[in-house]
């Protein structure tokens, strides 16, 4: 095969059109078997195969930098650049992480996994480039809906006062995760139609000469267009219109399920391993309509995430208009939200904890100083979430309970997750943040409260000599630890908190009578995070305070349960740590 | 005179053109006048009268919505809502803020600060409009500079997808706070030039219609084109071209030096309390100046504030091509920034804090997780900062603090920031972000250390039973706090932790032995801060910690004493609130 003798992309170079062809053959075959296996990011490296191909043979990386968007487009340049053992052998798969990492190869400049990036850190290699007097081409592959994000306009706009060479290849596949929507996807789709002509081309208008490539699987149209504008002394774009999910029929036909692959059966398409019946996508979904049915005002936000609470096709055509989804541009999402809110809606907006980080900005000035009483939800907000750095589901404490006027709760059922909703899309008082409890669907055992006006903790056991504070998806970590103390002899207090936010300080008083040492529990970072405030509150008094949660050297990937024991969060390391001060029966 | 009888925008309805003319002169005078004394927005307000005018004549306010972005633009809007008095009379020029303020009027729907949220703001009203049924115009009015933030494009390209009526008027002043940079500062002086003619429209390409006004200080035009777009059923943009300053002639020249003027002298236009001569601004940029001409990779980006370290247009012209602006676009500056750093540059980039909180993203994933050796420096990050609730500079401690791999340094004086800075600069390993001192220039009193790669705090004063660690702002209020502490017979330790992020643990056990009570200063809020780290790191010891700063509960405007005061932060009351704990002689 020829895709084992490709160690560099200097292989390339020497391969004749026809060998070419047969590599990028050689590749699909390997991205579509690695992920049967393994899953990834398939429908969009399934697109940029010939792009990426043609690029490694017209240009010298690495000292031309070709940096990949979003980067879970970047399979095939790892496969380009001495990394395709990862993808040829089952033994390699785990030796490289599904996004472009510095760590890993020379070729790859920046850890990236949000979108809309790309032409700004090229825009900045450019610049130190120019500085230094160097000449190399520097090119950002930019598309799968990253050029919704507004940081992608920011540098558009800014690449004419480079005064110098700059090239974007927009891989234009049609799609966000879910459809795609704006005035730019229907400029991209005239384009498409009328072989790039346009009356007014966007990227014309900001100062970029326009290039089309009509078919961006056709590898000689690509080979010529990259020859054309190599060396270029000023800003090019090079639109290039691809079909995501590209030689695998089920992907070509169900995009958005093959955006990111489960392992799946090759044959059928079938994923081997589902979503579990009862999960809380599907639940709060359904809650959701049923809400929309009944009352016109309330409205679903979504920022390209929609299926983090369930809403898939399906549920979105249910919810008509009062679905919204805006693309990969979560600032205007958030400030969209604020605004429903304030003009009398009820908007009830979701993505991933990551996610939120693009819009700390909207989230404390528009939503939260101007107090517009809306709700956002935060999916994968849990070390069980996304397990790259890139993606790591666990700085949104110290973002939003550090935030003025925001109410940030954590359910530790379904129960409570329904009912913090429910109260929150009712009230018209304040901003309101829900962390999904990012485990499998757990049921409250008692009847749970309808209103959290008030920050008030639920004690769900009445011990002594320690308390446990578990908050959220550790909430069950809590119950084992109770149990485990027990056979200790000690009687340990258990409480669900229930708000992140502010402080329940009368019934952390209380603890102090027949407490010596309070233990907070949480799935987050331990900087700026809730176990911080409950040592702040106790700062004077004689209670000890031991915050269990993650330090912040979270490795670029890394397997829950080692994360957690390296931190001392399993359960029998929790007891041991507790023992270890209080001491115990067996001591 | 008619500015008198303005009580509302109903009152503009029946003046007659020749009345309304001379309204716009009497509203320039009230804005010239007050500004002369109070200081405030002066040339963005002086060039958005007769537009303000007119909108309030055309459309029905508050029903009809007008947002106006970063509302620096709003004080005409004011006038003519029922808040002329505040620009009127002397005494009453303190009851308003400089912001839109819902709390001041039924015309204001939010607190505005940071730019490029208009847009957003009305696609979400205008989506509440249309779930009710309503059928209100919806008015964003963007500009001075304010387009060129990600999110106003982001908004743009979702407005289409309303398939209903939105009107955006941009007030083109050709400038942002210095000059404007990039393709669409470009395309709209072609506009300009070309009376609204250009060959690839950047708005008609995002599905806008698109009106020009050529002259948007002539009244009859702008109120024909306002009236020839109500009640639109699709989205529009009218570009208005004014002039920044508009009716002052001082302002009209010296664009920049007007934006925010200081009190002045309005025969000469000489500001009356000036800055003072040995300020941090200039000891910077000058250093700067100095290390880039010994090194050509030196960079200094900017995202429209470049004055926040000195560099005005004489410093910015000396720098050439050392020194980038790329508009009011944080996001970009910060990628492009990390970028600089990786491709072996040695970027400079600053803005205020409250303006990091834009680029909170790109900090924690482009320039910290990749570890980008680049340099940030924080200005107005202080109590005595900027003092409305949408600028305050107290937040960015919980950000970045909080980030990993970052390192977050605090000077106390003007000697440790140059020290700080240059070690930064030369270093290749991580990010770093300075905080200025945001207080008058204090000098070493002896030599400071040139290395800061490990988090080790100064002791610069050895005492016991109380240990002071006061950062950054904060430390010159530790040493009053010890001065008057050995009144009370108290000798106190004094810390300059130096580092924000991280722990001295050495340091930090050392107090163990000698001290029963810690405190920390911090000039930001208490959630998430400085101190909860070190409350968190003695939690399990018997040291007792007091953490010293802000609540979150800021007023919408403030004066730095009324809030140190509400908050015990006045060294008197620290000093109270130590005796309280641990006693002292004269109780």
């Amino acid at each position: 095969m020829i895709i084992e003798k490709i160690n560099s992309p200097d292989n390339l170079k020497r391969l004749s059109d026809d060998e070419l062809h047969t590599l990028t053959s050689e590749i699909r075959t390997a991205l579509i078997t690695k992920m049967s296996k393994l899953g990834g990011h398939m429908a969009s490296n399934l697109g940029v195969v010939e792009i990426t191909v043609a690029l490694h043979k017209v240009f010298n990386s690495p000292i031309d930098k070709i940096i990949f968007d979003v980067s879970h487009q970047s399979y095939v340049h790892k496969i380009l650049t001495g990394r395709k053992e990862a993808f040829l052998y089952e033994e390699h798969f785990e030796d490289v992480s599904g996004y472009s990492n510095p760590e890993e190869s020379s070729h790859d400049f920046f850890n990236i996994g949000h979108t809309s990036t790309s032409i700004s850190l090229a825009c900045g290699m450019a610049k130190a480039r120019d500085l230094k007097g160097d000449n190399e081409n520097i090119i950002a592959v930019i598309g799968d809906a990253s050029l919704d994000g507004g940081e992608a306009f920011e540098a558009l706009n800014y690449a004419k006062e480079l005064h110098s060479g700059l090239i974007v290849v927009l891989n234009d596949n049609n799609m966000s995760i879910p459809e795609n929507y704006g005035g730019l996807h229907d400029l991209l789709n005239t384009l498409r139609t009328n072989r790039g002509q346009v009356e007014n081309n966007f990227f014309s208008s900001l100062g970029f000469e326009y290039k089309f490539v009509q078919d961006g699987h056709n590898l000689c149209e690509l080979l010529e267009v990259f020859e054309s504008v190599k060396d270029t002394d000023h800003p090019v774009v090079v639109h290039c219109c691809t079909q995501k999910g590209k030689g695998y029929k089920f992907a070509e036909e169900e995009k958005e399920k093959w955006h990111w692959a489960h392992p799946f059966n090759i044959e059928t398409g079938e994923y081997i391993s589902g979503v579990p019946e009862e999960n809380y996508g599907a639940i709060v979904a359904e809650y959701l309509l049923k809400k929309m049915q009944s009352d016109k005002d309330v409205v679903v936000v979504a920022a390209s995430t929609p299926l983090c609470i369930g809403f898939n096709a399906d549920r979105r055509k249910l919810a008509g208009k009062q679905f919204v989804d805006v693309g990969i541009a979560e600032q205007n999402a958030l400030s969209m939200t604020a605004a429903i809110a304030k003009r009398g809606g009820k908007p009830v907006f979701a993505t991933n904890s990551t996610f939120y980080q693009r819009g700390y900005d909207q989230i404390e000035q528009e939503m939260c100083i101007t107090k517009c009483p809306a709700t956002m939800i935060l999916s994968h907000a849990s070390v069980w979430g996304h397990t790259n750095d890139t993606h790591v589901g666990l700085y949104d404490i110290a973002l939003f309970a550090n935030v003025p006027n925001l109410t940030y709760l954590a359910p530790t059922n379904c129960e409570e997750y329904i009912a913090m909703l429910d109260w929150s899309i009712e009230q018209q008082e304040i901003p309101v943040a829900i962390r999904i409890p990012w485990t499998k669907v757990h049921h409250a055992e008692n009847s749970v409260r309808n209103d959290y006006s008030d920050t008030k903790y639920e004690v769900t056991k009445v011990g002594s000599q320690v308390a446990i504070i578990a908050l959220g998806s550790f909430y069950q970590i809590g119950e084992a630890v109770v149990k485990l103390l027990k056979d200790k002899g000690i009687n340990a207090t258990l409480i669900n908190p229930l708000f992140i936010s502010g402080i329940d300080g009368e019934t952390l008083d209380n603890l102090k009578d027949h407490h010596e040492l309070v233990i907070t529990l949480e799935d987050g970072i331990i900087n700026g995070g809730f176990g911080a405030k409950i040592a702040q509150y106790y700062s004077l008094s004689p209670i000890k305070v031991m915050n269990k949660a993650f330090s912040m050297n979270i490795p670029s990937r890394y397997i829950p349960d080692d994360l957690m024991r390296k931190n001392r969060l399993l359960p029998v390391q929790i007891v041991e740590d507790i023992i270890g001060i209080v001491g115990g029966r067996d001591e």
